[in-house]
């Protein structure tokens, strides 16, 4: 019988996304087993290539809209992504809101708002959809999701009435939080939340304080934005009684993990079990006899979480043997034998740049699975 | 029954010995099946690290001698290898007389001699030895072995009876040749000459036009290297009646082919055959499931005669499953499959300078050998 091959890798970042990686990694295997059932899976951590991994992994098609970037004037275009005939939208907030978006420079988590996400959200309502997987990597905000629930019917506004601006530093004059007038569309939908972030929204733990920095946030700005934060939420808890400033996952996104507890009804999952869900990698696994995953770079973390470990766990426990692939192999790998990986391959081929290092990606990815397909035929 | 792996590697040259090579093949295989028969076969292709491997394989000593060096002028410490009980001298004739000896301003094959060759021979002639193996790779020269055979007794004289200086110079002034007075005891001791190479001492194809320029010579100084090679193999046909001009292999190492030819009862086999052979590869891969072998760098030249070739041979013809490591893969490995190689893997776990490659080849071998050995493991 003919051998079945799952391939079920991530993107390799600046490389290739899943569904290239994919492709080299079937060229590999089929020039050793020509006849082998091929099953590619392109998979994503809910951060970064999410929309990609999802759209191809489902035969679903990808959106380009034009919302209000994270600065809060200059419109970006951002897309998201349309599975499942068109029912269940697929949203990476970092395309909308995200810090990539911004220049150094231009990195204010004071400013930075949410708006665009929430017309991102707005536009799939609009397009029918019943179900929505918002991915919360990569944010440049720091508003709580105050300005995702703005575009999407919420008022927010200050002692005199009027509304607030956009980002984590108004917050702090938020008096009244009005939610009557939110997208009635948000009651009904299922929202899910991919996300490997627990923080809360404030305290040590917090959003401000954990992610401020790197979001361009100085000390005395993170302390601020803190503070407003507490403040968000405890007017959220006065006028719509829910308490999400402890909430785990609360602090994803510069908060907006909280800002979407807030206003629909979600839940949060890491990225990678959506991804295998809505992949239907399990199902796919059936009558597998190898599968081959991998990622950009592998060390001792990937067994926290990330996806060549999420699809790890789901080969093991039916006894497939997994190898992975990596265009970097860091410290730690030996701890990932034991974490349900049978076998670990960096893929260079030789002392060279980054730059041709990710240009060789396909080639090397593709050289690499031959080569272990090679030993499992020189070994069957 | 525990699986039996044969280690074959040549060295990985600026970064293992072939014996290091063995250790860290073996320390990765070991990580996975601790219970396997490994056997540690160092090998080599007759060139740098020929000495070192079979030393390491037969368990025999080094011997450094000071010796003339390639100048012809200044003393230099040459090693030599004492295998089989001491009957046998394992030579490289680079360690006396190798271009890497000299800086490259002191590069100029109309002066260099094979003297200090010679004096190994000899030296290890006074050891006992019954048999001499030398490898004919890296050499300064391009005196036809002059220098060698005059530090065995042979005498090379001008008109006026005067003894020659060195190098391929003043051959052209080569009156007489005498061996009467030569070392009886080349006349019984086995030659084994180590050497790939092909070319005959003179013409389009011989020694001085192919090899004299990477040794320092301009095309004035070839020609005239040319004339003089073939002046001096005509003064050896008059002289002892051997003809060795246009012999295989006599352009190998500047001539000491030749040389070689004219003055002792040599015979000449690539020098990965004779590696194999003296360390019983063929024996050792009896009842072997497994064989891993490896080179610094792996391309479409490898199936040329380079060592993991010559093993991978030995190891088909027995129908073993072969695999090999490299620290650079380079293009055209994609012919290596049909030539009997079973997989093909780099070692490199990361971009890297050349310098940290060459540092961590011991662990990236380790490794990689220990991931191939993890997929045999997933498949058994």
């Amino acid at each position: 019988m003919a051998l079945k091959f799952v391939l079920a890798p991530d993107s390799f970042k600046e490389s290739m996304t899943a569904k290239e990686v994919c492709h080299a990694m079937a060229q590999g295997i089929k020039k050793v087993f020509p006849d082998a059932e091929i099953v590619e899976v392109p998979m994503a951590d809910g951060g970064e290539g999410t929309v990609d991994a999802l759209v191809a992994a489902n035969h679903g098609e990808k959106r380009t809209v034009s919302v209000l970037g994270p600065d809060g004037k200059n419109e970006t275009a951002a897309q998201y992504g349309l599975i499942n005939d068109g029912t269940c939208a697929v949203i990476e907030m970092a395309q909308a809101s995200g810090l990539e978006l911004l220049p150094p420079e231009k990195r204010n988590p004071l400013v930075t708002t949410t708006y665009g996400t929430g017309q991102l959200i707005k536009d799939a309502l609009d397009r029918g959809v019943k179900k929505l997987i918002i991915g919360l990597g990569g944010s440049a905000t720091n508003d709580g999701g105050a300005g995702m629930a703005q575009a999407l019917g919420v008022k927010l506004l200050d002692q005199e009435g009027q509304a607030l601006p956009f980002g984590g530093g108004a917050l702090g004059r938020l008096a009244k939080l009005d939610a009557s007038e939110i997208d009635p569309r948000l009651r009904t939908a299922e929202v899910l939340l991919a996300s490997d972030v627990t923080n809360p929204l404030t305290g040590e733990n917090g959003a401000s304080r954990v992610f401020g920095r790197q979001k361009g946030a100085t000390p005395e700005m993170i302390a601020r934005l803190d503070q407003n934060l507490a403040h968000y939420a405890a007017v959220i808890r006065e006028s719509i009684g829910r308490d999400v400033e402890h909430e785990p996952g609360a602090g994803a996104a510069g908060g907006l993990g909280a800002g979407l507890m807030a206003f629909t009804n979600c839940q949060t999952q890491p990225g990678a079990q959506i991804v295998i869900a809505e992949n239907h990698l399990e199902e796919q696994l059936a009558d597998a006899d190898f599968v081959f995953t991998g990622e950009g770079g592998t060390d001792f973390q990937t067994k926290f979480g990330k996806t060549p470990y999420a699809v790890a766990q789901v080969a093991r426990k039916r006894g497939i043997p997994v190898y992975t692939v990596a265009g970097s192999l860091g410290e730690g790998i030996d701890s990932l034998y034991d974490a349900g990986f049978d076998a670990i391959f960096g893929i260079l081929d030789t002392v060279c740049s980054l730059s041709d290092a990710l240009k060789h990606g396909p080639a090397n990815v593709a050289r690499t699975c031959e080569n272990i397909a090679r030993v499992i035929k020189s070994v069957k």
